[in-house]
C-alpha cells in the first residue's frame, strides 16, 4: 500500500501531538515539519521520530511533490495564506481553528479549497470525543424525537497567559467556537441567532482587551430549537465539559470523565477524584481519532467529518455572539459579517 | 401550649396537601376551610380530619375572631383581595404564588401587610426541597467562593390541560417564576436583567394564547453574576429539577431524586427507573417543611423564610421575562413595570 | 369504619417510632401503651398523643378486650410469652425481631399462633424499604432471571455500647439476621448453609462476650444459588445497607440513600454528604409502610407480609452462622437446631 | 540509548498485544516471534511491524544472544520449562498468568530464576489498571485505616468454549487467580485461608469437568482482615469488575468502566451504555502499563512490580479453593501444596 505522506506546518504543542498521532497509523509516513523557531532541539525531536526533514520554511513543505497532506498547525493569522497555498500545490489539508479571526478570509480559504477539490478537514477534536459522538447517534438516530433545547458547558481549569489572552480573538472565537461547533453537531443544525450575556469575573486583565472571562450565549437554531452554552475561563475542579439534548421523546446527556472510579467514604464525606484536568488528557483519544479520520478520508476520497462549512458555521456564530455583547441585544448570524464591518476592526 | 388555629381558603390539591401537613404539626389546629365548592365531599373530608367548620365564604373564616393565621389556596386572582383583607383582621398569610399577575397590585399586597405587622409567608416550596437548601448552605458558606454562573433546569413531566394554558399566567408567571425564585434563593442575589428565547415545540395551543411551552432566560445578577434559566412545559421522563451553581472556588449541583436507587443491568443495557413524576412526590417533604417553618415563624416570632420582596423579586423577574420575549431584546427587572404598561393588558 | 385499636407493649425507641406512625393511619386508635418504666414522662408524652391508658403492666394490655393488635417492643427475652398471651387472648399480633434468641421457643411461640389463627407479623422492616423492595419486584418479575448469586452489605455506623453487646444475642442474632431475612426475601428462596468468617477489628470488647464486630459469611439456597453477606459494627461513613442480586439474565444492586443529591466539585476533589446516617434515618418511610401494611391486613384479613415462618428462617440461619464461626466449618440450617444443643448454651 | 531487545514466544492474542504495545515504546525492539503454527500469515504481520525473525522454534529465541528479554505468551503447561531455559539463558522474563497449573514447578520455575538472577515479571496486569491502583494507592496510604474487609466482584461476560474448559485447570487457577492476585495487591497481605462455594448454575458441560462456573470465596489474611470473591463465567451485561476495600477510616470501591457517560431519559426509564465488553476493552492501557514497566524495571535494574511471590501466592489460593470446594471445608493456604498430593492428580 502506498503511505500517506504528510508534512506538518507548526510543532508547537498540537503540532507534536498530531505528528505523534499520524505515527500511529500504518497508513502514514510523516516526511517533513516546518517550524519558525525550528533548530537542534525540534531535529533531536524529528530524528527520534524517523521524520527526514526538518525546516523553518512552510514552503519547502507546500513545494514538496512527494507530500501529499499537510496539517497547518502554526498561528491562527498564518491558517488562511497557507490553507490557499497548499490547495494551490493541490495538498489535502488538516487545519486547526479557527480558520481565522477575519471570517471573510475563511469564506476565501474554504472557497480557493472547493475550487481545488482538496480535502480540508477542521481541528475541531471534540466531535471525536466518545461521549460527544454518542450524542449525536443518539440524536440523530431518533432516540430523543426532535430537539428541543440543547445545552453546553465548558470551562477550562485554568484561564490563559495575559500575552496569550490579547491575541486570542477574544473568548468566543478562541474558546466557545468550539462550542458553537458542538451545538451545530449534536443539533445537525445551523444556528441563527445568539445573544450574549458576559462578564469579567476571574481576572481583570480580560477587561484590558475588551474580552470576558465568563459568558452564558443564548442560541436559536434553523429547525426551531434553542439552546444555551455557558463558558468560563477557570474551574478551579478542572475541566468541565457536558453537553445535553433534550427533545420531544426524552434527553441525552453527558459528563466529564474522570481518571478513575475509585469512590472513597470517610468520617467526613463521600469523594472521588477530579475530571480529567484539561483538553490533553480529556480529548486524547480524540485526537487520535481525528487525524485517522482524516487519513482514512483521503486513502478512500470520503468526505471529511469537519469541513470549511463547520468552521464557517462556527466562526460566524462566534462573531455574532462578540457583536451581541458589544450591541446589548441579539444577533443574527446571517447579518454578523455586515455588522462586524460597521462595530469591529480587525488586525 | 398555645395551639396555632389555622383557617384555610381554598380547598383544592394545594390546599388539601397544606391541610394534612398541618396536621402532623401538634401546635397547630386546622379550625376551618372555605371553597367556593364546598359541599356534602368536602364536609366529610374535613370530619375525617376534626376539621370543625366548612363553609363557602371565605370572609367567614376572615372573620373568625379564634383563627390565628390563612392559608390562601384559591385561585390567583383572589390572592390580593383576600392578602388584604387577611391583614386589616390581623391574620398571619401564607398565600400561595404568585401573589398576583398583575405586579403592581403584589406592590399593594405586600404593602398592606408590613403596614399592618402580620406574617406574610409565598408559597415558594422548592427552597425547603433538601437538595436545594444544601445548595444555598453551600453558597452561603463559602464552599464555593464568588458566584459567577446560576444554571437552573425546570421541565413538567406534561403539558397542562389547554383550559389551564388559557389561565395560567403564562410560562414565566405561572411555572418559571419558581425558578427565578430559585435563582434569586441560591445566589443571594437580585435579577436585574433578562433575556428570553422561547418557541412553540410542544403544543400549538400555547400559541392560541400568546404562550410558549419551551424557554431559555438568560439573567444578570446584581452582584455580577449571570445565570439562565431553560424550561420545558414536557420532559417525558418526568419532573426535570435541576439547579448548579459556580463560582470562583468551585461548583455545586444538584439533580432529581429517583424513587429509588435501583440499577438494573442487562443484556441491552444499565437503567434504572425514571425520577419522581411530579411536584406531589418530589416537593412532599418540602410541603411539609414550609407550613412547619411558617407556623415556626408564628410562635417564635421569626421572620419568614419567604417575604412579600421575595415575591416581588420573582414577579419582576417574570414580567421582564414575557417583555423579553415579546419585544425581543434584554429587560431589566426595574423597567418592567412601566413597559408592562405600554406593551401589556392585564385582565 | 370501626377503627383497629392497637396496645404497644415496651415504649422504648421502636415502641415510640411504631406509636407515631400508627397515629398517622386513621383506621387505628392507639388505645394504651405498656412500659416497665412507666412513669410521668411517659404519661405526658402519651397524653400529647391522645392515649388513653399508660401502665407497667403488660397484661393490663393483654386482658384488655377494647384492643384489637399488639406491638411488642419490650426486650427479647419478653417476646415469646407475650406472643404466647396476645395469641391465647385472640390479639393481633406484631412482634420485633427477633422473637427469641432460642429458636425452639420461636417454634412454639409460631405455633401458638397458628393454632388461635391470629395474625403475627415479625418486624423485619427493611423488607419496606424502596429499594429493597424495587429489587425483589425485579427479581420475581423475572428481570434477571434464575437467581446465582445474592451479595448483601450492612454495616452499622457505630458499635453498640458495651452493655448492650453483653445482651445483644450476638452479631449474628441481633445485626445479621436482617440480612439473613434480606437474602431470604430477595432471593425468594431457602438459605440451606452458611460459613462464617468472623473477626474482632473494631473493640475487644466483642471477644470479651465471645462476638465478632466483623463478619462474612457465605450462603447457599435451596434453589441452588450462592450468596454471601458483610457486616461490620462500623462503617466510619454511616450505615451502609446494599444489596445485589445477579442472575441468569442480568443484575439488579441498590446503594444507599443520601440525605440530597448535591455534588461539590472544587480544587480538592468532587464529593457528596455521606449516606443517612443510621437506621431511624434511612428506614423512616419502611417503619411507616411496615405498620400501615400490619394494619391493613388486619381489616382485609390478608395474609402479613413477614410471617412467623419468616423469624424462623433467619433465625435458624443466624444460628448456623454462629455455630459455623465457633466449629469452624460450614453448616446446614437444618442441622443447626440440633448443634446448638450440643454447642451453645442458651441462658 | 541501548534497546531493549525483546524475543516473543507464543503469538497468540495476548502475545500479539504485547508485540504491539511494546513497539510504542522507544527503547524496544521487538527482534523475533516464534510460534508452534508460525507461517506466512504470522510472517505478514511480523513484517508489517518490523520483526526481523519469525521461528517455529522458541529455542530460537532463547539461544538468540542479541535477546535481551523474552515474553513467555505460549501455553501455560510451557511456562515452566521455558522459565528455566530463559533463565539459564540469562534473559529477563515476562511470563502469563498462571506460571504453572503444578504449584510445585511454580516454585522450581521461580527459584531457578532467582539462582541466576534476571527478573521475572507475571502478567497479573489488572494490577496496572486505572482503578485498581487507585484503590492500592488510597489503601497504602492510609485513607482508609487498618483494612477490615477486601470485596472482589469479576465476572466475565460470556463462557469460554467447551474445548477452553477442559484444559483452562479450573475457575480457580484460570479465572479467580487474577481475583486472588488482585486481593493480595490491594490488602498488601497475604492470603491465608480460603473457604469456597460453587455452582454450576450457568451451563453443564462444567460439570463435566469437575469445574464450576459459579463461585464465591471467602478469604482470611495474615493481617487479621477478612473477605469474598465472587465470579461468574457470564455476566449477559458485560464484563464486571469491581473492588472495594473497607476499613477503620472509611472505605474505597472502584467500579466498572463504560464506553461513555452519556445517560438516556426516555418515557420508559433512565439509561446509559453497558460496561466495557471484556478484557480486551477494559484493560487496554493496563497492558501497555505492564510492558512498559517490565522494560523499565530492565533498564532501570528495579524490582518488577509483580514477582514470582506474587505467582505463589495467587496460584496457592487457587489451588486451596479448589480443594476447599472438593472436601467442603476451610482450607489453609500453607497446606494446601500437601493436601494437593493427597487429593488432587496433576496431568
Amino acid at each position: 500500500m502506498q503511505k500517506v505522506r504528510v508534512g506538518i506546518i507548526g510543532a508547537g504543542r498540537i503540532g507534536k501531538i498530531h505528528v505523534d498521532n499520524l505515527l500511529r497509523l500504518p497508513q502514514v509516513e510523516v516526511a517533513a515539519v516546518s517550524d519558525l523557531f525550528a533548530g537542534p532541539e525540534l531535529e533531536a525531536w524529528a530524528a527520534e521520530r524517523g521524520i527526514a526533514s526538518v525546516t523553518k520554511d512552510s514552503g519547502e513543505i507546500i513545494a514538496n511533490p512527494d507530500i501529499d497532506a499537510i496539517f497547518i498547525c502554526s498561528s491562527t493569522d498564518t491558517h488562511v495564506p497557507l490553507i490557499q497555498q497548499a490547495a494551490a500545490a493541490g495538498k489535502h489539508i488538516f487545519c486547526e481553528k479557527p480558520v481565522s479571526m477575519d471570517i471573510k478570509q475563511t469564506i476565501e480559504a474554504t472557497q480557493a479549497v472547493e475550487e481545488v477539490g482538496v480535502k480540508l478537514q477542521i481541528g475541531f477534536n471534540r466531535r471525536f470525543d466518545h461521549n460527544f459522538k454518542r450524542i449525536a447517534e443518539h440524536v440523530q438516530g431518533g432516540t430523543i424525537g426532535s430537539t428541543h433545547i440543547v445545552k453546553i458547558t465548558s470551562r477550562d481549569p485554568n484561564p490563559p497567559h495575559k500575552d496569550y489572552i490579547r491575541v486570542s480573538g477574544g473568548m468566543f472565537m478562541d474558546m466557545m467556537i468550539h462550542d458553537f461547533d458542538m451545538a451545530r453537531f449534536v443539533s445537525g443544525s445551523e444556528i441563527v441567532e445568539v445573544y450574549t450575556q458576559g462578564a469579567v469575573l476571574i481576572d481583570p486583565a480580560f477587561s484590558e482587551y475588551g474580552d470576558v472571562d465568563t459568558a452564558i450565549v443564548s442560541l436559536k437554531f434553523a429547525n426551531g430549537a434553542i439552546g444555551v452554552i455557558d463558558n468560563s475561563r477557570q474551574a478551579v475542579y478542572g475541566y468541565d465539559q457536558r453537553v445535553e439534548v433534550f427533545g420531544s421523546k426524552g434527553s441525552v446527556a453527558v459528563t466529564n470523565d474522570y481518571p478513575n472510579t475509585a469512590e472513597i467514604s470517610t468520617a467526613e464525606a463521600v469523594y472521588r477524584d477530579k475530571p480529567l484536568h484539561f483538553f490533553l488528557e480529556r480529548y486524547q483519544a480524540a485526537y487520535v481519532e481525528e487525524t485517522r479520520m482524516f487519513i482514512e478520508c483521503i486513502i478512500y476520497d470520503k468526505p471529511v467529518p469537519v469541513s470549511g462549512t463547520d468552521a464557517l458555521g462556527a466562526e460566524r456564530a462566534a462573531l455574532a455572539a462578540k457583536l451581541s455583547l458589544q450591541l446589548g441585544r441579539p444577533v443574527k448570524t446571517d447579518e454578523a459579517v455586515q455588522l462586524a464591518e460597521q462595530h469591529l476592526h480587525f488586525a
